[in-house]
């Protein structure tokens, strides 16, 4: 391993930070999105698409890849980075976020969780040890704890428990890294707690005093209200260590990047940007424009020509409209690659901005232009 | 127009052409393979990455574009090269053939071809003239006429009408392509005349005295054996004038290919690299190979480590039979991209070895890769 994994802390203006990740396989400048590749792919986009949106860094899900094409597979074919042919840091969920929502039948003991997998209905077990076992073979830069993760609205009971046994979990999961933690590689543990703030605190604590890598805030974005989940993070930040990333896990809309960062979050990941994209659904500087829309029919715009990225400043709006109602492949490439794009536009503007301590003037203009909307000529 | 259409005929060997289309648009060396891009997309693929294949010029569908987005509105907004993005040639088809296999109740008769749209159901009107003038608002740099394609096998009878009827079609084009000739376009004659091959060389004759800048070979690859589609293009040639570019539309495999340029064709289009592609399909110097099956789950080759394309041999099969097997859209793209690349690269061994004098030796060694598979070493 040439470099172990750190993190510099380079500047902060108000709550948010700008720094930067540092891994064997390459640098990520922070506030950090990270694109996610379910499947050990970005769907749609060619590896070098994806860098060249300006991601440093991808997720990829354990739960996914762990059921097909199987982590021992891929360690056989040498590891994730190699079988999907991204050079760059790679940052794996524990396969906990998956069990719950993509899974039946999941029974949770102390040991971990079994459910039955929605390829093929096998029973598959899932435990802490397992969980930091398949992202070794997947040879993640960053490693993710096993952890319960919620739905909200929950019983009090209900999150206390879960955020308790996600505790125990992330001791057994740090015992079960120390091999890969001398290796030089990183492993988060994830604050849970549902909605409750002191549970919150409680769990940022305990971990800090487990001593973790960087930390997580898991179990948001799960069907709260966008309110919720800020106050969560602003009272849950401060009790995580200064020096270590944070990273709020399977957020969000650019809103929510903006509104993160300013509370003191430095990572990101959310299939938002190529999902929508797929659905016909561009994200820009104007705010979101729905290309499926008959308005779109005739209009050469691009969707922004002041893009730094050819795939916002090349097609027109008509051609996007054309190939999201004609269902074209091509339509998918090139919004979810639009989308990405701009969610890095988005992350490099703030990181700019905290450097310069305009933060705040940033987070006003961005929201200007997405409430001008996409109507006047640009 | 900066240079009006002509086509340069550099070598030959035995009856196999080594030319040059030289458009407005840029030239196509030839023998030339064409992308299809139906929907004003060559499936899957951004244009820079059709243009990385090798390809020189695609082909759009003048059906397709008619009825989804409209030639008009494709001309105010530019012309069908600024609205894909493909600033290279293009030879649109007149829209007969897939009003013959895609379209319920048509009906044919002198004037032209009605029938019902497949998107709405709305009833259309496609004459020789209308044919021409939607080509024309697309911007084509190479139209064709609107002929009449019978699926085979048809009666002696049958043949005969829709040929002569093809014939008349052919004169009323021409009659209505006459201001874009002189502005330097080219306009394509179809022979017909099913598998009857006095019909053939009548039909090529009568559209050879009509002096077209190309001639096509119409009606082929409908159902009939390789071996009646090669005999009919082996005795047609002949009866076409040896300086103007000749087009076998809608074929083919791999093979196909080889064997009309020796009977000397020096144009080509398929769906079939790319269609095959979004089903699994590789094509490669070691013949096709399936990505679905299983066998191929744990090999970490590539397609080909020898291919001049990095899509060919930068991914493992591994990792291109868990794309297919995941539905990924990358595994589309990726088989597409390969395909098409696998295509151009056949084209470009052909125009070596044709100006060489060594067609015949370089066939034999594209067959013996072939032949000889994909199971062992590469």
């Amino acid at each position: 391993m040439s470099k172990p994994f750190s993190f510099q802390l380079f500047n902060t203006d108000g709550h948010a930070r700008r720094g930067e990740l540092i891994t064997s396989h390459g640098n990520a400048q922070t506030p950090a999105f990270m694109p996610v590749g379910t499947q050990a792919t970005v769907k749609g986009l060619m590896p070098d698409d994806v860098h060249a949106t300006g991601a440093e860094i991808v997720l990829g899900n354990t739960y996914h890849l762990m059921l097909r094409p199987g982590a021992e597979q891929i360690a056989a074919l040498g590891g994730l980075h190699k079988f999907m042919n991204w050079p760059l840091p790679i940052l794996t969920d524990s396969g906990g976020f998956q069990v719950m929502s993509l899974s039946e039948l999941r029974q949770i003991d102390e040991r971990g969780v079994t459910f039955r997998s929605h390829l093929d209905g096998a029973m598959v077990a899932l435990s802490p040890e397992r969980a930091i076992e398949i992202q070794g073979l997947l040879g993640a830069d960053i490693s993710m704890q096993l952890d319960e993760c919620l739905k909200l609205p929950a019983s009090p009971d209900e999150i206390a428990r879960a955020m308790q046994l996600s505790l125990r979990w992330a001791e057994r999961s740090k015992r079960a890294f120390e091999d890969r933690a001398k290796q030089g590689y990183a492993l988060f543990g994830i604050v849970q707690g549902g909605d409750d703030l002191a549970l919150r605190v409680e769990s940022a604590r305990a971990l800090t005093g487990m001593d973790f890598q960087g930390y997580a805030i898991g179990g948001l974005a799960v069907g709260e209200p966008q309110k919720v989940m800020l106050k969560i993070v602003a009272e849950t930040t401060p009790a995580l260590p200064a020096e270590r990333p944070r990273y709020l896990m399977g957020v969000g809309t650019p809103h929510d990047l903006i509104e993160g960062v300013k509370r003191g979050i430095d990572m990101f990941d959310c299939v938002l940007p190529t999902r929508n994209g797929r659905h016909g659904m561009a994200f820009t500087r104007f705010g979101p424009i729905n290309l499926a829309n008959a308005r779109h029919a005739n209009d050469p715009r691009p969707l922004d020509e002041e893009s730094a990225h050819p795939a916002a400043r090349t097609y027109s709006r008509a051609y996007l409209h054309h190939l999201t109602k004609a269902n074209e492949i091509l339509g998918a490439v090139l919004l979810s690659t639009s989308n990405l794009a701009y969610y890095q536009i988005l992350m490099a503007g703030m990181r700019e901005a905290i450097a310069a301590g305009r933060f705040a003037d940033f987070q006003a203009a961005t929201e200007a232009g997405w409430a001008q909307g996409d109507l006047q000529p640009i």
